[in-house]
């Protein structure tokens, strides 16, 4: 008889892990139909960079092994305890790469244990919609990508495809664009603006000439990302230049979403129809000033007058641990 | 005395070089006040990359000494013939690289041979211009960029930032918005176009969903600009995406020519004055059938009826020489 099936149901609990560019978060919370509200995370551990593309296979399949042996461990909970995975990854968009990441994580547990690879942006849905897949999530961070899951379980997205393919609602994008911004106002392209002294003291340059060697010392998005504040303060402020921006930027993740909405026909028939939008990712969350969220939001209400914003109050990780509660239980009644 | 000062005025002779981002070509003239047409290349040699950003600055060093050391075989003239050398290069903006490179040659030559280390742009200018330095260039290759001169010896230039600093009138430009309009078609964000079935039977893929892997598994900026031809031919075939991606880069580019005519002052206080728009690279040469050059003039006219472009019939490197020989002369003057 394994040793898994002594376990008792109710110490039984699964792990849900969310595995970004930069860290990889694992939590382990407990397997029951209902749960209680706040959420009971028994175990939670943080480890760095688990994308095979960024740290290579060995340290991937290590990074993810070590924060899930660590979530249990402070949960208390033998690793006969845990029923199913779910993991939420950057990337993994085509299934070959889902399907080797399943692979490390079946050579860790026994085969009754049920595991699940999912994209970042699947665990971000479910992070709002607390575990249902229905809805579209929105997320700008370092990039974008509108994802969604229709109540018959369709599945489509839009963006996520970077920088050279055009992700312009992004962090990336934005910051890009307000570099840009600065290098025509001072070529004699572009009007005047404030981003230049806001970006030159930020970055500690003394001229315009030295951002294309500051540019491109070091290719990373999210290092072209973290200019975003930058942008924000100088709309506030009233610049014209950095208004637009971010108004391009709001209108562009509305399309985005809007191509999701219309694919899944996710507003009903009569275009009415109730369904969420999360959201997720720094760009639409942390700048209450000149809040890209709501804008975007605003901008979907005129179109879809039943969608409602979402924003979770959990992190992806556990949007990843309640998926793996679902799948289960779903597998379980078709059983 | 110096074995150059025997050097018979009439064997004397200067030497051009073309350092682009894939190779170097360097050519031999003769230094002579006023040259006969078709110009006199004594001799020509091409070698590989000599962008000490690319290769490192030996590897560099070597480049340039051995490309001149051909050309100048080639030419039958001696060493000490050579009374001036002018070198154009991609990416030598700051003084502080200029003065590297500078310092290179002046390790190779005696100290009275006049070394003179330009950008790229005052090269290709030149080459229009036969040496004058009067005008604006327009480039429009991988990248893209304006160079100007005033009559008086201002200058100025806008773009050349690179596609991060949103060089849109260049040909990775224009291919990055083809790749951006095909996924933005197969997502649902954009139209149908055109591009689809060209660019993905031209890069052997069998789906949009491939195109993420293709464009960042090689982060080359030329391998996406190579992609131009196949914008150009949906344009033609009527595609209105592909259509608009062109009349874009087309107004991007004359707006880059016009801050450097504006900040030059090169149309005059009237508005009329005449000066030269040298059209340089792939995409400004390449199409005849869709000629993006042509429709920059034709839109530069219409604001400055003096502006006449000139498509250069000599290669840059015969523009650097010709630099070589009046800035030789103008410094021989002025003593």
């Amino acid at each position: 008889m394994n040793q898994n099936d002594e376990c008792d149901e109710e110490e039984a609990v699964v792990l849900g892990l969310d595995g970004g560019t930069t860290s990889t978060i694992c939590v382990c919370m407990p397997l029951l139909p209902n749960l209680p509200d706040p959420l009971p995370v028994l175990g939670r551990a943080i480890a760095g960079c688990s994308n095979h593309n960024s740290v290579g296979e060995t340290l991937a399949r290590n990074t993810l092994e070590q924060v899930m042996m660590e979530a249990l461990l402070e949960s208390g909970r033998k690793q006969s305890a845990v029923k199913a995975v779910c993991l939420g990854v950057s990337g993994a968009n085509h299934p070959k790469d889902q399907e080797r990441i399943l692979n490390w994580l079946r050579d860790i547990f026994p085969s009754n244990v049920k595991l699940y690879v999912q994209n970042d942006a699947v665990a971000a849905l479910a992070s709002g919609s607390m575990g249902k897949l229905h809805g579209c999530v929105l997320i700008s961070g370092t990039g974008s990508i509108a994802y969604g899951f229709s109540k018959d379980g369709k599945e489509a997205h839009a963006a996520g495809g970077g920088p050279i393919l055009g992700d312009w609602g992004s962090g990336y994008g934005i910051a890009a664009q307000a570099f840009t911004a600065v290098v025509r106002a001072h070529d004699g392209r572009g009007p005047q603006t404030m981003l230049t002294d806001s970006i030159l003291k930020y970055l500690s340059l003394s001229s315009s000439d030295e951002l294309i060697g500051w540019t491109y010392a070091d290719p990373s998005w999210a290092r072209i990302a973290d200019l975003v504040p930058q942008v924000v303060s100088c709309a506030v402020a009233g610049d014209e230049v950095a208004n637009k921006i971010l108004n391009d930027a709001v209108a562009e993740l509305a399309v985005t979403v809007k191509a999701v909405v219309q694919r899944l026909g996710l507003c009903g028939e009569d275009g009415n129809g109730q369904f969420p939008i999360v959201l997720v990712g720094g760009v639409l969350v942390a700048n209450k000033n000149w809040d890209i969220g709501q804008k975007v939001v605003d901008c979907l209400v005129k179109t879809y007058p039943g969608a409602f914003p979402v924003r979770p109050k959990v992190e992806p990780a556990v949007g990843a641990a309640l998926l793996a509660c679902n799948f289960l239980i779903k597998e379980k009644r078709r059983e």
